[in-house]
């Protein structure tokens, strides 16, 4: 028998075809045992979920502001879309890394020709070290491009268990050491109260210690903007001890008008658009897909919220 | 013995160290079996070599200047660059098609927060597919980066015999319909009468045909500006036919002030440094190294020039 599922506030293309695949109905709320929730945020979500909804399976991959505005209860069954997203995310990741060490940024704004300039600072990739702060499935999707690149991996993670394609993995106990040890460090951990402002000014010096060939290494963050202490990036960029910073996510977005990060040629800024909107529509249909295969056939489901955890 | 070897006009740290390492011996033009030319061109080239230099290294990858000036002669052998730093222009390349897929000169040049203008028409390079234009080297280089980062590669040769990572392999004959079938284009192949201007309108065109999802492709050209119509190219990005494109070389470099080109914000210009002076240095002195240990023991060596080829 088909699976009813409610799909709200709207469906998709991707989505319907996902729906049809996996022999899934869709009908109303008070009709379903699940809940599809394609909104981005929590705007328009229903205040009351009727007791015939079992599971709720949201679109987004970070969950800390599902949980903290309550939405989140412990009557059904929560999975959000964690690791949909992750190879789109570190496809960005890698591009942000290898578009500030070839200073993308300069030659974009230059309107001249810079080879004098920048012909002896550029950098390849091939043969850094870079470390990976927070190896979850985006820092574990970023491991074999920075193989394929040549670059060596040194994994950081609350257990320190060994990440396949890792040179090293540390716990985050060693991440001044880590950050000392690598070239440049791509932040993909998830956002909670152990992480806030992990990467501060300490953590900025020891990642500026040692610059490979007196050129210091870059710093990316495509996970959240309050893993790092923005003022202490700044100084650090404006200073030189981290010779460049590829952001796409910020404390407070849309970054400010008036933020320095946006004047300085070493820093690469994208708009929260590590995963396009194509591919997260694609990416979350296939992950739907599976998790309703998953969810019919009684097996557990992917991505499933750890009330506990927040993430 | 040790083999006795000219280094002009002058050696590198990297290099001395990698004449130590193959037991090579720095002495005159006039005692010496072999030359190491450290010369980006043929400034300060010696006009008649005697007649003990049996071999000479040059250090550059592209070879059709030097043939075109009468340097190199048929009483010697001649070996050039070529391979040498064709994994650094290699992830050049795909830096380049990341930042045009992602819209970095756009962003880059922005100074605010352009999520809504660019959310919906940014890229991932996840399940495109990419045409490498004359799979040598480069090519070569590229595919498995590109296959990493989950593209599918249609590679382009003279012979059309397969190259491996690709999912197909055309002969240059059939260039139109392998662009018409790809969503982007690189083009790696060398310079010569044949490649002359390969790529002009009716190329562009086919590139340019059935766009994914309403988004028409990138052409990423890191082998040589002759290869391509830049008038051909500059209508194309105008009119829309040609989505971005990433630029390391160029037809006259520098290029000059006043081409449209720099102001075009879907164009990602870069001046000439795939292979970052660091790379170069440490990629040349490894391939030095190879090759004086292949002359020491009489192997043929990397990279012999072909007169009859002209790279």
């Amino acid at each position: 028998m088909s699976l009813k599922v409610a799909v709200l506030p709207n469906s998709t293309p991707d989505l319907d075809a996902a729906l049809k695949s996996a022999d899934a109905t869709v009908t109303s709320l008070d009709d379903a045992r699940a809940v599809i929730w394609t909104g981005s945020d929590q705007t328009g979500f229903p205040r009351e979920l009727p007791a015939n909804i079992e599971w709720v399976q949201l679109k987004s991959a970070g969950v800390r502001p599902w949980i903290a505005s309550g939405c989140v209860d412990s009557r059904r069954t929560w999975t959000s879309a964690a690791g949909a997203y992750s190879d789109h995310v570190a496809e960005h990741a890698v591009a942000l890394l290898l578009g500030c060490l070839r200073q993308f940024t300069l030659h974009a704004r230059a309107n001249i020709w810079l080879r004098d300039h920048t012909w002896a600072t550029v950098r390849s990739l091939r043969g850094r070290t870079v470390a990976i702060v927070g190896a979850g499935s985006i820092g574990r999707a970023m491991i074999p491009l920075l193989n394929a690149h040549g670059a060596r991996v040194i994994a950081i993670n609350r257990s320190g268990c060994e990440v396949e394609g890792a040179v090293t993995t540390v716990t985050s106990r060693n991440l001044n050491d880590a950050l000392a040890a690598a070239d440049d460090a791509v932040l993909a951990g998830a956002s909670t109260d152990e992480t806030h402002r992990l990467i501060g000014p300490a953590q900025l010096a020891a990642l500026g210690s040692d610059p490979r060939g007196g050129v210091p290494g870059v710093l990316v963050n495509i996970a959240r903007g309050d893993l790092v202490d923005t003022a202490a990036l700044t100084d650090a960029l404006r200073g030189g001890t981290v010779g460049g910073a590829g952001l796409d996510v910020f404390d407070s977005e849309p970054l400010s008008a008036g933020d320095p990060l946006w004047s300085m040629d070493n820093v690469l800024i994208t708009p929260h658009i590590a995963t396009p909107k194509s591919s997260m529509l694609e990416s979350f249909a296939a992950f739907v897909e599976e998790n309703l295969r998953r969810f019919a056939a009684g097996r557990e489901l992917m991505a499933e919220i750890d009330l506990n955890r927040s993430y």
